[in-house]
């Protein structure tokens, strides 16, 4: 039976997700739990208390963490459009695609959504934020992104959270492809909503996001929400009453989850993760500098989860035939999503390691000969 | 390295899901492909021509189908909040709980429903739900449950169908717990969408859901969605424009529903898996009924999907204590949800068969003998 078994290692994913994961963690999905099952009910309240402890935090400090089926975009409309009132205001500060999403999921639910934008390679206006806050009382909440994928650019959080916090508003957070790679103090960060997802930096597989919040904050949200699969106070309710979804839980993948949880765990943490994520990062730049590339987001800005990088100038490059040539030696990259350049993208999230890299920069290099881009490139 | 492959088998799940899958199904999952993959483009394709092959439709007559990430619920709230114009009503025929559920999303979303109830143990007044339609022109649509999973009742979606069709209003079938094993004619039925998920009679896991639909109903409610995630119209444009989901797909999961259709399509189709479906239900009545047990819907309304039984009277029967000690013996049945009786209910879909059913018979005797629960039993 055995001989059925895939291959335990398809294209290593140099994505934001879906992303590669460990062999180990997708045969936990070998089983058939009941919803009610008291062992699956043991692991759902596992994974909730581990996803606490790795944001550094705590029921008894006043901080829950929900589970939400869907993809990461699901989690995040379950807080846009359960945290904010009839009558409160969102202000988004936008850098990239996913700041704009959260604008275009508030206005779908007609919150008003007053934004702060900036380049996606540059960092937010911390006064205008401030002037914005002090202008518009009805402004209930603040959202921003902790990294945008859309470039790789990350975001000053905790300067941000200070500001939202001594206004007196509500503080959201978007670490999507940051949160259990990238170290940050929570509580002084003064978030009250951070939403990420299975198959992120924690390396689960993709079929659900979570919430991390103050208590508090999701209490008072009640009455708000305009959804019923996305009701954050409910779903939440649900799990605290009985340990159970109020809805079928994606029960292999949160089986898959527990199991990187525990190898987040064995590899030193977010501090483990994050130097091998480095190590990725410093092995990409260092390689793709070599034959020429240039990063859109300046080196002080960029964070080592993922990197856009300038198409060569070189009429020669064309990404789609680049994108193909590397898919078919084995190797996925992504394409870019920054409105202002044009850009791919290369990620260093997932089980990939150096050696990974080092072998999708050989391939590179042999592509672009292949495609008689002129070595080293000019960026565009 | 296999030796760390848990047991192919669990429990095997009595429920209405999550369900028993079949280790082939799970297997497929041991694969980590990128969400714009080709094979995974190809994958989505197959499955969404796939489902509609198995609803005796194709993309030529004019119908699409439309996966959509979360619980069944999910994509029940998909098509309330994305399918109805902002002045339009609902009229929801209700005997159950999942009837219910249908009109508490659509109240969520501010959608004025009209509900004709009846018991949980009978059908619909068809003539009722005739002369609310011609009163109120402002309905829209009608929602019916194809099987209630809440009594295990199957209601009359062809008879409703030809009603609504002829009164010109759009028909929403949820059939979760039926489509893949109990046989309709899509077409002759009139309906405009029908929602079912990968985890029930199609017995892949749980993870999404989808929607089959006649594309030109679909292509009317442009600008009526009410959510971002759960936008029907969108997340079709999206798989249609470049094969993708629009959000993260759980992609583990899809791969397994593609085999799940392989092994559906091998067990001879909805036929098949019908007779398999109702061969496990024979066992079961008739197992029960030597027991003494009383099913709470009479037998000419029940499907053979999930089946209600009513608590014996004897004092000593608890049902909590029951489902554990069949639990403890490897047996998972569920909690009965009718609000007119006490019951528990046992399922007949998944990798389940007649064997497990006797398995279970036997264990259902030896726990009431343990129990001291007299047998026969006299229902309550």
């Amino acid at each position: 039976m055995d001989s059925t078994v895939p291959s335990s290692r398809d294209k290593p994913l140099f994505t934001p997700g879906p992303l590669t994961t460990s062999r180990t963690v997708k045969l936990a999905m070998l089983r058939d739990l009941g919803s009610r099952d008291a062992e699956f009910i043991d692991t759902i309240h596992r994974v909730r208390n581990r996803l606490l402890s790795l944001a550094g935090l705590s029921k008894e400090q006043g901080y829950e963490s929900v589970l939400m089926q869907g993809s990461g975009t699901f989690t995040i409309e379950s807080v846009i459009s359960s945290t904010i009132s009839a009558e409160g205001k969102l202000l988004a500060i936008v850098n990239g695609a996913y700041g704009d999403r959260i604008v275009t999921i508030a206005r779908r639910h007609g919150i008003e959504t007053v934004v702060v934008r900036s380049r996606e390679n540059e960092l937010p206006d911390i006064g205008e934020v401030e002037q914005t806050l002090n202008r518009d009382p009805s402004i209930e909440m603040v959202a921003t992104v902790h990294c945008e994928t859309t470039s790789g650019i990350i975001n000053p959080i905790s300067e941000i959270g200070q500001l939202v916090h001594g206004s007196g508003r509500r503080y959201f957070v978007d670490s999507m492809s940051a949160f259990g790679a990238v170290p940050f103090d929570f509580e002084a960060c003064k978030i009250d909503y951070l939403v990420s997802s299975a198959n992120k930096c924690i390396e689960g597989v993709p079929g659900f996001g979570f919430c991390i919040c103050r208590r508090e904050a999701l209490e008072s949200t009640e009455g708000w929400a305009r959804t019923l699969s996305l009701d954050l106070l409910a779903q939440w309710r649900g799990l605290e009453s009985n340990g159970q979804f109020r809805f079928t839980p994606p029960t292999h993948t949160i089986l898959a989850f527990d199991q990187a949880l525990k190898e987040l765990e064995a590899e030193g943490g977010i501090e483990g993760r994050r130097n091998r994520y480095r190590q990725n990062y410093e092995t990409l730049i260092l390689g793709m500098s070599e034959m020429g590339f240039d990063e859109y987001v300046p080196q002080e800005l960029r964070g080592y989860i993922i990197t856009s990088f300038r198409y060569p100038k070189d009429e020669r490059f064309d990404f789609t035939e680049f994108y193909q040539r590397l898919s078919d030696n084995g190797f996925v990259i992504y394409p870019g999503k920054v409105t202002g350049a044009d850009c791919f993208r290369i990620g260093n999230i997932g089980r990939i390691f150096p050696s990974d890299v080092k072998a999708l920069l050989h391939t590179i290099r042999d592509t672009l000969m292949d495609m008689a881009v002129k070595l080293p490139v000019t960026s565009s």
